[in-house]
């Protein structure tokens, strides 16, 4: 693995690739207060602050709901030029369904909405098919949703999409809010199918790939790579993992006290968001395969680890806290909780 | 009022403008079955089928929620070209909270979807106040959002937006489904303001505006028009009326039987969505005054009247199905249930 640990000024970065994660928390942070003057209309008692994996309600009769949103970014390039639309509803409904599924919500309602520039009913009828894929793949119920036309706003071949998900939870003593996470209990990763849904505006910078030329993205997507065992297409057309029969399937054996979504933000920014207060989290490099495709971005980029760190899941999907001793396929112990304020720490 | 009644040849329409509702419902048609394969995973008995305003669920606790997601369509343009991007902020919460309050939904939790190539800290800002006025219109709670930056997706100027609402009604008892209207009982419309949030693609068409080219837009959006009293950009820059209130107030008075929002689909196709079977209802033409914007285009479009009904509310946002004689400012008794087939017979 190329470019560990250093920070080449000529280094590749999610911010040079277009996204900048700071302007965002710097919008959000402006309007905090003035969104929090609209919480006493919700009908229910906020469990949590804005910010979570996911906005959990309690209803005044008992039963809690988790609210998340969420899109599949430039991802969304791999269906155009691929054609393969079924990929990213699943990878949209994944999204959604995993940062529910962090507060132990595996039931509830999703709608979606789809916008284009030209309706095309082949097109959404598959991206709805890949949701529907997700929806049973989480066992949520397709509620709705709002087919846009946008004259102008997209090219032909070109769409954007939303997801939003309510997870239903009966009784609140079911909902794993991470507070009985203590120092001295495992971080365990689960593995992921590549990179999922995030850090894809990298990943075409990296390759040099440029959409405006479909015939120059089309080759460079369809080149064979040795280190993948694949085309680049072909690794990066695979759908994102729903981790909710992973989860139930641990928790039949295992104590879950916390969970995490390694989702924007990357494995540098997500599994410290479910420590209570006094925790951090100590993770251990060289303690899970990285597979190929983040070593082949690394190198050809020349990107910081730390740059990898909050832009990839780096092989890790989702994580599990337990004080037990798990022993599973695709399981990795990759760290441990520690006493702290809320960080991460790569050791 | 020019061309009312006729189907001239050369008329504009909807589909003309690039929005094809027909192909919309084709692509949800072919996927209806697959979407009902989910439905067992609500936690929760749905009330109303896929395709209401909103859908409705019953929780096992007796809580009952409503959920919609909308955009705001080409009106989006509206803010670009004047910099006023609360409007559409504004809009947005107003067309997923009036399709939420069809139902008698006063109370819940909204969730907003922005997406830019390039995050703007003060443009999401100014869009996000906007959503947050809606709220308080509302009196829904903002539980969070995803601002999305998708490099090349669209143009720097631009952005798409995606509303998400859940309503949330303690007892079931308050739910308004309009099963109690029946033949005899009067159509009420309340005035909108304007356009609302629908037909924009048929009106810029109507205007030969080419955002294609900045300059010219905003010469044609800036012309001022003596029918209008305004500028066209001022006309089309009121916001879309929350109904909330006007709705709370008029149900202090009188019996409500339902409720339907005039959306997308226009006056032809929404005041039927909430009748019961058996029902339908006879529409008066020249029952309340047509706002000069609706007139202007139907003349400067050549647009079919047939046309201008399934595409723009004209001068009514919302309509109440009521046996008592209401008489208030801005609410015009425009019809009356008559015995039939869920249509909307203009008379």
């Amino acid at each position: 693995m190329a470019g560990g640990g250093t920070e080449p000024k000529e280094g590749l970065t999610y911010e040079g690739a277009g996204v900048s994660i700071e302007a965002g928390e710097e919008a959000v942070d402006r309007i905090r207060e003035d969104a929090a003057s609209t919480h006493k209309y919700f009908g229910g008692k906020p469990i949590n602050a804005i910010g979570g994996f996911a906005f959990i309600l309690e209803l005044p009769c008992g039963t809690v709901l988790g609210f998340s949103t969420d899109g599949v970014g430039t991802k969304l390039r791999t269906a155009f030029i691929s054609g393969y639309h079924e990929l990213v509803g699943i990878d949209l409904a994944a999204m959604v369904f995993n940062d529910i599924l962090v507060y132990g919500f595996i039931h509830g309602v999703f709608l979606d909405y789809i916008s284009q520039g030209v309706q095309k009913p082949d097109r959404t009828k598959a991206i709805i098919s890949g949701m529907i894929r997700g929806c049973h793949m989480a066992q949520f119920g397709l509620g709705g949703g709002e087919m846009a036309e946008l004259p102008g706003f997209y090219k032909e071949e070109e769409y954007d999409l939303a997801g939003f998900g309510v997870g239903i939870l009966p009784d609140r003593r079911h909902l794993i809010m991470g507070e009985s996470i203590v120092p001295g209990m495992y971080a365990y990763g689960i593995a992921s199918s590549g990179l999922h849904s995030n850090g894809f505006s990298l990943l075409w910078a990296t390759f040099g790939i440029d959409f405006k030329d479909p015939d120059q993205a089309g080759e460079r997507l369809n080149a064979h790579y040795p280190e993948l065992g694949r085309t680049l297409l072909e690794e990066v057309s695979v759908p994102t993992i729903l981790y909710r029969q992973g989860i139930l399937d641990l928790n039949d054996k295992y104590e879950i006290a916390g969970m995490a979504n390694v989702t924007g933000g990357g494995l540098a920014r997500n599994p410290q968001r479910i420590l209570p207060p006094g925790c951090s989290v100590a993770i251990k490099r060289g303690s899970w395969p990285i597979p190929p495709i983040f070593s082949l971005i690394q190198k050809r980029g020349n990107v910081a680890q730390s740059e990898m760190d909050k832009t990839f899941n780096n092989g890790i999907g989702f994580i599990v806290y337990s004080p037990n001793e798990i022993r599973e396929e695709g399981v990795y112990k990759i760290g441990q909780v520690v006493e702290g304020s809320g960080e991460v720490i790569f050791i």
